[in-house]
């Protein structure tokens, strides 16, 4: 049997960018998910495992961010062109196609007007309501499940124990990112139920003001400040996944990254669970 | 060998319901997945297979349908304390929990204002782009996906062929909901790319104020309107998933269903794809 | 501005069908998600709302399921060519194409023998454990999760109580179909964590032997059975999803049904929890 | 307003990690995901900030890695208990909550015996058709999706160039794990449509015995054993995501980590796809 080659093509999917602009106000975000693929003379590769024209899927990655670093990210597709244009310097490549996804923030409104710092993702927010209900009693509770926000400042994480497996840095200024799940617990008796709307508003609110030292930190701010928007709740529980942003490390490229190119995860992922009560 | 039932309950889980309210203007859109769960003297149903008490879990589908009919939806909190109240007429009922989550839909911004009957849902929306580049030219497409949305009125479907595997019936007045994955080609050369914004605001405006035969008639329209408000695009590609509300049949309860109780469903759905170029 | 179409298609997608061969032992089983697109003169559907030639999308499921009740699914390439061909013969439909998955089940493996009316699905299945350690004590709760399990007959739902919402039929011989959670606390002390392959092995072999008379019924049987394998476990959980597959109504078609074509559905569900604790 | 936290805990999530055993044949796989919750003296943390007894979540995912390396994994249970009552060292932890889900992996079957170092894992595989047919031909093709396997040994990746972006290292032993889709394209006027099952032993056997050089290369002795199964098929695509599994550094904690205990990635993914046809 004779068998040949009709057609390939492979790259990178799935690269994860989080890029912030600092140097004016408000705070610019854009978050990518950018997948590369190379078409070219590779045969070789894959008929004798020769990888002498092999570009590393690995050096695909780090190429995206490093150019995310020099580059503006205004246009998504500028940027786009770049990067094909960057691979098709290798002789090898005959064609490069970038795609890339770009997930939406909006400012954050706090009192009506969009918060510089703090960013809302719409993505799937859900409101939610539990109501028990036996022979004796009610118990209701409401609340909201996936309301993305993400501040790119005044979030700091230092003075935690070092032990022997402990390698974080301390850091003074991070991006904090969250799923907020939310529940208000009714008191008894209650049949006006418009608190979620005030409760939302204080979570927000609180998450892009306050200055964090922790995700605990602020957890315990923002479910104060539910607590204090409406009396007829006596119990908030909060629920906050650490999305951590990680710091992507430019140096082997002999660049520098003052806070500005970051790789978004969420696996693994701290969290965070608390239920503050009216005393 | 002794065992006891140490705890037990059951219920249905995920019943989808959209109720719309068409009596004023604008339109108003719930959108709720319902859980209920029941406790109680229900021992015999696992222990002897007696289903004497076993009040069944389509049972309690169709009474969430019959129940939503009959009143108003203003707060999902107090329709959860009406249907539990309503299980625990049951003598075996001890305890009724009704679970919901309301899946958040606004009035679509059209010229700036909230459209009447037109809704967005914001779950997830993406941009889209990509290029590709190779030793001769640079191809870049820009586009979005997950746009969902959602007309109350004008839309229609009738006239279609009938053999003897249809039986679907015709309709001067369903709701048409989807999830817009659009994109659109750049003319070669150019080098701004501003046109998502304004394609985005053509196809929603389209959606909202077309007197709808078909999906595909309305994806002509809309695409045609994305072709005209951007002279660098030169080819706009739609696809459009037919996200089928099922009007409820709700006489087997005596009662009516003048278009406002619905089962939104996701599978199976149309789906209709088109590409329109400039000629 | 002149426009024209330069490609369009359209179908139904995610049609989903199981089959049961009843008329040999061992009983066979076909589960499939089916998607129809059609490609033809179809121009003026898009154009001026002319639906004519618009065959429904509906008439597109409904002849899927008619023409699985009258053909033989042994290859499923057979059966899309089949559907295929009926599509043209429509004249207005010059290519039709059918995409089909199956969905694997293997019949289900009791006392080394696979059962000939009892299937297990390989979809994921996890092995769960979690353990809670404080200053006085340890508990260990070994489990499963998405163990996915079907069987064919020995399953009714008769006998439940009818009120002005029940519209549900009585049946001695239905699908039973679930996905098993299921988990087993440990006995203070023990250091020996073996019981989770014995307790998969009892509820597997329960729910195939079960003459089931209800969900909660056959969840006591597989709960006491995996109790029964193993002393060193005190209590069981089990949670099961009643992944109802709903019998087609092929009468308006000229067609019986003898419990050969199901439309198997996760939305709405039925859900049963219990634990069992040994006395 | 006097507020109180009445109850609080945190952890890590979805620590992911796989183990190879390789100290035997056939060599073993333990493929966890795993969540640290503690619960203890953390109320100042939540009020005030102090971070004094805030144990990183970033601590508690190292610490799973090595204990992971120190420890056997035969009982994720005991290994559970062990993670538990090292947290429980530090005096302000009161209780851990150690929870895992085990990813199953099964040896590989080929020629009728388990593999040594191959493992295929049953997550959702599905086998796929798709029928083209026009008035004028027919086109079938066959084929599987999420059929996921993995290889402990056996696989290379070196030779590749190196331009200022590369920082991977070279290795001669490594992971291979992919999640196969695979289709072959019948010649016009088959008829018997038996191929998948022996296209799919064909890309099981060569990818266990394959010594790879790269995921090309052993996509194209895929490939090509997939071709030679079957002569019916002229064409064969593959589509070849490559999960990488990263070598976990456990050298700040003092240990080795001779290719044993390993994070697995799905994001970002290599992607290599293919189609090899007769000539």
């Amino acid at each position: 049997m004779s068998t040949s080659l009709a057609s390939h093509r492979y790259g990178k999917s799935h690269i994860r960018l989080v890029k912030v602009r600092r140097d004016r106000e408000p705070h610019g975000l854009v978050d990518l998910t950018i997948d590369v693929q190379l078409e070219g003379a590779f045969e070789s590769i894959y008929t004798s495992g020769d990888n002498t024209s092999c570009i590393a899927t690995d050096t695909m990655k780090n190429t995206v961010y490093a150019l995310a670093r020099q580059h503006d990210l205004v246009h998504v597709e500028t940027f786009g062109e770049r990067l094909g244009r960057h691979f098709l310097e290798q002789p090898a490549v005959s064609r490069a196609r970038i795609s890339a996804a770009e997930h939406r923030w909006d400012h954050a409104s706090v009192g009506g007007r969009p918060h510089p710092h703090a960013f809302t993702q719409p993505t799937g927010e859900r409101w939610t309501a539990d109501v028990v209900v036996d022979r004796n009693a009610v118990e209701v509770t409401s609340g909201l499940a996936h309301l993305v926000v993400l501040k790119t400042t005044d979030s700091a994480f230092a003075g935690f124990p070092r032990d022997r497996f402990t390698t974080l840095h301390e850091t003074d200024d991070r991006i904090l990112a969250t799923s907020i799940t939310a529940s208000g617990r009714y008191r008894p008796g209650m049949t006006d139920f418009g608190a979620r709307a005030r409760i939302r508003e204080g979570l927000i609110r609180t998450f892009a003001a306050h200055e964090s030292r922790s995700v605990q930190h602020t957890l315990y701010a923002m479910a104060e400040a539910a607590l204090d928007t409406c009396a007829d709740i006596d119990e908030v529980t909060l629920r906050l996944p650490n999305r951590h942003h990680l710091l992507v490390d430019l140096e082997p490229f002999g660049l520098d990254n003052p806070n500005e190119v970051y790789l978004p995860t969420e696996e693994p992922h701290g969290l965070i669970e608390a239920t503050l009560r009216r005393s």
